[in-house]
């Protein structure tokens, strides 16, 4: 990948970490770097990929996927990636390492179940927000026992990495924004079924490196009802139960994607939402199971945009 | 996942990597623990994953995948997963590491690529071989453009690592050796292509940690052209391009895998193939575009086996 111009690296902050609010995988980057008290500039993204700004192009030429974080100018893509590199890079005995110290705790506790999460929990959520009937239900029941399985890696600990916030904790708590989401889709109780990992969600929401990041459930919810759908040629284009997967978006969409940013953020900041006409307008076949009144309530003024766009973090926060 | 107990390990040697022979994944497991010098056993295990033996059923409870790495007891699983952790653990000063000791070079030259390998030319190279007519011919034309970009990484340094044989060497050289399979399948020459990437084929074939391991494509091709295929529920059960992939193998088809493989094994070994009734014994329909009796030329008898199946190294090949 390139490496930035002089020039052009010279007006950049050290650390820059290129993404968009909602992502749940760049979540994961903006949580390491606070927890490990890295000041980083913040750049907001565009939704779509087609969309994309010069600088992720070319950062990130090969997929222009997002979260990127540039460092000296140099750029790292791909959310584990990037943890890892932030760990290796800003880890160290004074401060606290994401990842275990012993290399089969690496391999075996934070490694692999990373992949599972973005290669399995992560799918079975996508297939259960896309889809219906005996489907919908089978996803369910999968992605329910893939929680408890991760609830058993829990265990009795008060995080993944043990008595310390650490590694699997950053990768799988930006999932928990999606949890309010399961249960309005799935119409079930998280903390019945999950006692534990509701336990550590609160437990991991308690720090300010992930109250700081996370957008709430029902921001989150808002996202996922309003582009989850299928086009008529039965690509699926979605937000994905939250977390962004980097889709080109097709021609007859092309607008949408900045649309549904802009609505959001408007509404979300102005407290101004108006779902009918900016359903309308993107023609999209929704079923918002949410009451949207309750977003009003739940998602004040200002709080996202405070959230989600920090303009620079220069305190360590662990 | 579990431990072994004390019993069980007690039979087992200290490190032990349980494998089918012509799995692409696999071979960087042990193209690895060569090149570090690492004495192992090897556990030839059954293609069928519904199949998989009590080790596997035990050691890799989530996904019954191969290759599994167990040393004292504990098993390291996903074949990347596997490479770094030999690295962290039997790569050192005095032996060579295979990452790079720089964290920008770990995170953008090593890890990102060896990603794009997994989840950018792996599914291209499935589709091109699982596709016909158009599909076919977009998915060969982008399997050899992402080929050719991974040409320009390699540059003019002899190993994708510099002048040293390295992680990606590792992870990407099993793919060498479904290239004489692209270049059936897809009518091209690709050393034309990719002229910089043959050259480092034939470099990296040339250490014995590399010959050691992979089959040569005229073994795979034979692989690849029994299994492609698809069923009538347009179900796609391939060992994929020769890279394996874990699949359930449907109960009509439940024969198939112990049956190919000991086809594969006794045709490789006694030079006995008898193509016309393996085939109407699995009922596939198949296009073997490679002559047979070339196989029993190029694939003498005992040097599969000798190559794939080694009971146990036990000196230094670096």
């Amino acid at each position: 990948m390139e490496k930035l111009d002089m020039d052009v690296a010279g007006e950049m902050s050290e650390v820059t970490c290129v993404d968009f609010w909602g992502n749940g995988f760049g979540m994961r980057v903006r949580i390491a770097l606070r927890e490990l008290g890295v000041p980083f500039e913040y750049i907001e993204e565009d939704l779509r990929v087609r969309e994309r700004s010069d600088l992720v192009r070319r950062m990130n030429p090969v997929h222009r996927s997002i979260p990127i974080l540039i460092h000296h100018g140099r750029p790292v893509c791909g959310s584990i990636n990037i943890v890892e590199y932030i760990d290796e890079v800003w880890g160290g005995e004074e401060t606290t390492h994401l990842l275990p110290n012993n290399p089969a705790d690496r391999a075996d506790d934070a490694r692999f179940w990373a992949d599972f999460i973005d290669h399995k929990v992560f799918s079975t959520q996508t297939r259960f927000f896309t889809s219906k009937g005996e489907e919908k239900d089978a996803a369910k029941e999968e992605l329910v026992q893939q929680l408890k399985r991760l609830e058993e890696v829990l265990g009795d600990n008060a995080f993944f990495s043990g008595d310390e916030f650490g590694f699997l904790d950053v990768v799988f708590i930006p999932f928990s924004s999606m949890f309010y989401g399961y249960e309005q889709h799935g119409a079930f109780d998280l903390e019945v079924e999950c006692p534990k990992l509701t336990q550590w969600e609160k437990r991991c929401k308690q720090r300010e490196s992930v109250s700081e990041v996370l957008p709430d459930g029902k921001e989150m919810q808002v996202i996922k009802n309003m582009i989850e759908y299928k086009d008529a040629n039965k690509n699926t284009y979605l937000l994905g139960s939250g977390i962004l997967i980097a889709v080109p978006v097709p021609k007859q969409h092309a607008a949408s994607g900045k649309v549904i940013q802009s609505a959001i953020q408007k509404s979300l900041k102005e407290a101004e939402y108006s779902p009918s006409s900016l359903l309308s307008s993107l023609s999209l076949s929704l079923s918002l199971s949410l009451s949207l009144s309750s977003i009003r309530k739940h998602g004040p003024a200002g709080h996202t945009h405070k959230k989600c766009f920090p303009s620079k973090l220069t305190k360590s926060l662990n």
